[in-house]
């Protein structure tokens, strides 16, 4: 049944606040009348991050805490505490907003947050459902953070995973039979989704020590080369990255080869780079791996220029920020 | 200029970030490829609390700030950290974003607040400009802090400034002419705006002692009698409320009486209700006058029912939150 425009009704806000996940660290939590959550600080500095996500999938909650995570995540910090705002368009259903916070309850358990406030509105204002998150998290190891400004020449730069995984299910799911894909590689990208979050490779390499790790990122919009570009240019400093040590799935390969996309510039949350002590690299790469998460040394940060050598033995410089290929090929495609 | 769909372009974002304010709590603030922010929390309790605000109007951006820091102050907190997402729709300028962002700077400055996070986006899944705003505070007397599940029968109950006061310089702006006001009459209403605030009603009551206030609340969407229904429901009690003590100013009477609405049930953020312990109910009421702010005890917590007395002498008993009279009025003269 269709919900009227303006606030959700009362006994409806019941039943989505019984999908509230919280821990004793919130004393006052998400309810009606309340105004404001009120969380203890155990640690005296706590990380906060905020992204949107627009979109019908059913998994957009789960996505919305994940994305999240991943940037507190990207800081060293632990995702701890979840602020949500819920924006369906007209004749959204009960059902839909149920979806939605099922999914989110579902990451928060994930990663281990709690939701400690929130909003949900239906407005003529939106034409599909928008979750809008604002995630707080605590240093995995205490008062200690990572900045994305502090890479310099000669550190070593870490990727995890794979490029483009994300844009590799994205237009899986977007395309379906259009790609005349085999079933295994469909069994495979479907699991691709499942290593969204980089908050397991951002615990195993804080082992080298916080202040050994001079830059993370997750790999979102813009793809790998995107997020290069990002931690040079927060830095100050160029690049040096080398195609062939780039980890490109099988998966990823054969839907870049068939709609002619450039992996690196594929979207690919779940992608870590990190930017490390050169002294620390290898110790790095062994700790990813013991938690098995497939990891490379792709190249290094220079003084000023930011390169990727191409396999075929091109050097291309990347001047601006890429714009993501997943945009491209859903456009071209519509 | 239009901008592109999805992200914008880093020089923009550059120029936006302009607009960031943040004082020395911000370790790390929104910047090009930083991810999370960085907070240093001196005290061991912050709040958080997020709300949208949608429309066109120019002072968007300074709304959210304030909606936001109400609903901080309403648990006896001061503002001190912002998050903002910007949802922008298709072919939005340049210009559009910079207002925004002018707003959110000017309504940060008022109450003394950081912008930490952010993200800015032109999305074709909104019909029109959407901030989504995430506020972060401290309690206003070290640790301690009014959540609404402490109204006990016996209570009084404060409000401030006037029932509607939101709604009628909306209506006002919304319907113009049609209104047929005096000039006297929509110049008070222009000043209205600049009552929207509740965190100085806030910072004059705590005054009292803040174990004192047993619950706080911003008349916002649903008016005078949405807000008390709301504190009754999380306190599980019931209130007796005159009309005749209730204020309403004569530029809302005007506005009600021409469109017939119940100024009761009029939107009213900058409207506080203070339950406070009755033996500080004067006190509480003579510190909100040495700052200038008008106010009247009118009511208290009862057991169970929730009781408006009316003028006429009914007695209208509150079964469940009203719908706000600002949304039928809109509709039935858009």
């Amino acid at each position: 049944m269709s919900l009227p425009l303006g606030k959700v009704p009362i006994e409806i806000l019941r039943r989505i606040l019984k999908y509230a996940n919280t821990d004793k660290s919130v004393i006052v939590g998400p309810g009606v009348g309340i105004d404001a959550a009120i969380i203890s600080v155990e640690k005296k500095i706590i990380a906060s991050a905020c992204d949107p996500i627009t979109g019908a999938s059913k998994d957009i909650g789960w996505l919305s805490v994940h994305v999240n995570a991943n940037d507190i995540a990207s800081v060293a910090a632990d995702p701890r505490w979840y602020v949500v705002v819920l924006l369906f368009p007209k004749n959204a259903t009960e059902e839909q907003i149920y979806e939605v916070m099922d999914g989110i309850k579902k990451g928060l358990v994930e990663v281990g947050a709690s939701l400690v406030a929130g909003h949900t509105e239906l407005t003529d204002k939106v034409t599909d459902t928008i979750v809008v998150g604002t995630m707080m998290g605590i240093p995995m190891v205490n008062n200690k953070f990572v900045s994305n400004k502090n890479a310099r020449p000669g550190d070593y730069i870490i990727m995890t995973k794979g490029a483009g995984i994300e844009g590799t299910w994205i237009l899986s799911e977007a395309l379906g039979e259009k790609l005349d894909l085999d079933d295994r590689i469909i069994q495979n990208i479907k699991k691709l989704k499942s290593k969204i979050s980089v908050l397991p490779d951002v615990r195993a390499i804080v082992n080298v020590g916080v202040d050994n790790i001079h830059a993370l990122h997750d790999a979102t919009e813009g793809g790998l080369i995107g997020a290069l570009f990002e931690i040079a240019d927060a830095s100050n400093v160029g690049f040096t990255v080398d195609e062939s040590k780039i980890i490109v799935l099988e998966e990823t390969r054969k839907i870049a080869s068939k709609l002619a996309i450039d992996p690196l510039r594929l979207i690919s949350s779940g992608t870590l780079i990190a930017v490390v002590d050169k002294d620390v690299a290898e110790e790095a790469l062994s700790m990813l791996k013991k938690e098995d998460i497939t990891a490379e040394i792709i190249g290094k940060i220079t003084e000023d220029k930011k390169i990727i050598r191409r396999i075929d033995g091109r050097s291309e410089e990347i001047k601006k920020p890429s714009v993501d290929e997943l945009w491209r090929v859903l456009s071209e495609i519509r």
